[in-house]
């Protein structure tokens, strides 16, 4: 299926790493690798050096925005051959920073790629709809709405499940093939506290800030700025400066990449 | 009830401010004003000298630990009398650092005390009970204990329900006037996260560290370290060194402070 992998020749089969990993995106400057500024693949590929004292490239299932958190980001490498029995998940979590953490390891093939490999992913998104205050423990967690008209939001989003051209819910900066997805289901549903809502979205996925992009208009839909048919008419003008701000990174977060059955833990 | 508030003489009645708190205990060295360390007492004092142009004194319910949190934390103040017409949860939360959120505030009289006419105070202790993680959004919140028998804790924790000298559940440091103290109910609940278990805890008072206590005896028997009866030993022995370990600051929360109904919003 993916025919970008290069084959490594080498008298053992290659073995691939799947890890599972929640992190709190606070302290981050996002996912990807950058030279002078702490991201998460930047201190796994860190701890991964340490453990098997030479460079061990990482490759997420895509990347999470600066201030995202995740639940469930999946990510890969390939297993030094004289490191066949390292305890993965245990060894990771001994030496990364307790900001992540890695959930579960498993041992797959070379075919399973974190990201060519996926089917779906699943973004949470949690709004504070109280107007006066934010819990100082869900501070770094939320977006502080306020009140917001839930019938309305839940109305608009009907009108975003399905597969559609997302172009007008991108930003800038990333170059692909198509922007089409199909988004499966968007469900609003009692967030952590009383005073949060959480608006949960499926897709086979997603654009450049598209999560934050359709809770903007959602938002703006439920603030009554935009009536809920409005959302059809975003994605048929096809051009994001007519729709409305992108949402927080914060209240964002990577709950679940799925695979197909067998690149699953039993 | 209270005779140890001073009357104060002046021309208008005493106006006093109950506020209620929620903290993120996790950056503060406990409630309690030091003169070197922040503390939520000293960062609500300096906001209430910003907005007054002098000193004013505010009296907590009771004060909570380095690192133990609140959602529901009760204090009081005298309001200066050129200061009627202050808005103060709106004026304390544009001052206040965003880990300290004033969640209400009301008008009351002379009468009040946040410490004195407190009825009843709820705790909740948040359990991990995943032995090889932490979600990092919850690091600072739970006390990883991994996989513990629920079943003996709830036999061990009705045998503290009641009126009972707490003595063997006090951390020394502070002098009271009997250690009796009437825990009204303890119940266990599901956290935030399925892996979390919730302890909430309610009684007309608590002696130093006696949440944290409880706790830690109750997971001494969810460890199957000590039988559940063991928990009416501790207590008829009423001696801190033959009781289990305090349990971390970090999974506490003061939930809740209950005052007589004259004291309530409406």
């Amino acid at each position: 299926m993916d025919k970008s992998i290069k084959v490594v020749k080498s008298a053992q089969p290659v073995v691939r790493v799947k890890l599972t990993l929640a992190y709190d995106g606070s302290g981050f400057h996002g996912w990807q690798l950058q030279p002078d500024a702490p991201t998460v693949q930047g201190c796994i590929e860190k701890a991964l050096e340490r453990i098997c004292s030479r460079p061990v490239r990482i490759h997420g299932s895509g990347r999470t925005d600066a201030g995202v958190h995740a639940l469930g980001q999946v990510a890969h490498f390939d297993q030094p051959e004289n490191k066949a029995s390292v305890p993965w998940q245990k060894a990771l979590n001994a030496i990364l920073p307790d900001s992540i953490r890695v959930t579960r390891s498993l041992i797959l093939g070379p075919d399973f790629h974190a990201r060519f490999s996926a089917v779906s992913k699943t973004y949470c998104y949690n709004l504070w709809l109280e107007p006066d205050y934010v819990f100082p423990q869900r501070r770094n967690f939320v977006w502080k709405t306020g009140p917001l008209d839930l019938e309305s939001m839940k109305k608009g989003s009907d009108l975003l499940v399905g597969k559609h051209d997302f172009r007008a819910f991108m930003n800038s900066g990333t170059e692909v093939r198509s922007t089409q997805r199909k988004v499966t289901g968007i469900s609003f549903i009692q967030g952590l506290y009383p005073q949060e809502l959480a608006v949960r979205i499926t897709a086979d996925g997603f654009l450049k800030q598209m999560a934050r992009n359709i809770i903007g208009a959602l938002v703006s839909v439920g603030r009554q700025k935009n009536h809920w048919t409005k959302l059809s008419r975003f994605l048929s003008d096809k051009t994001r400066p007519l729709t409305p701000a992108t949402a927080p990174a914060r209240g964002l977060c990577l709950e679940k990449v799925e695979y197909p059955e067998k690149y699953r833990a039993h």
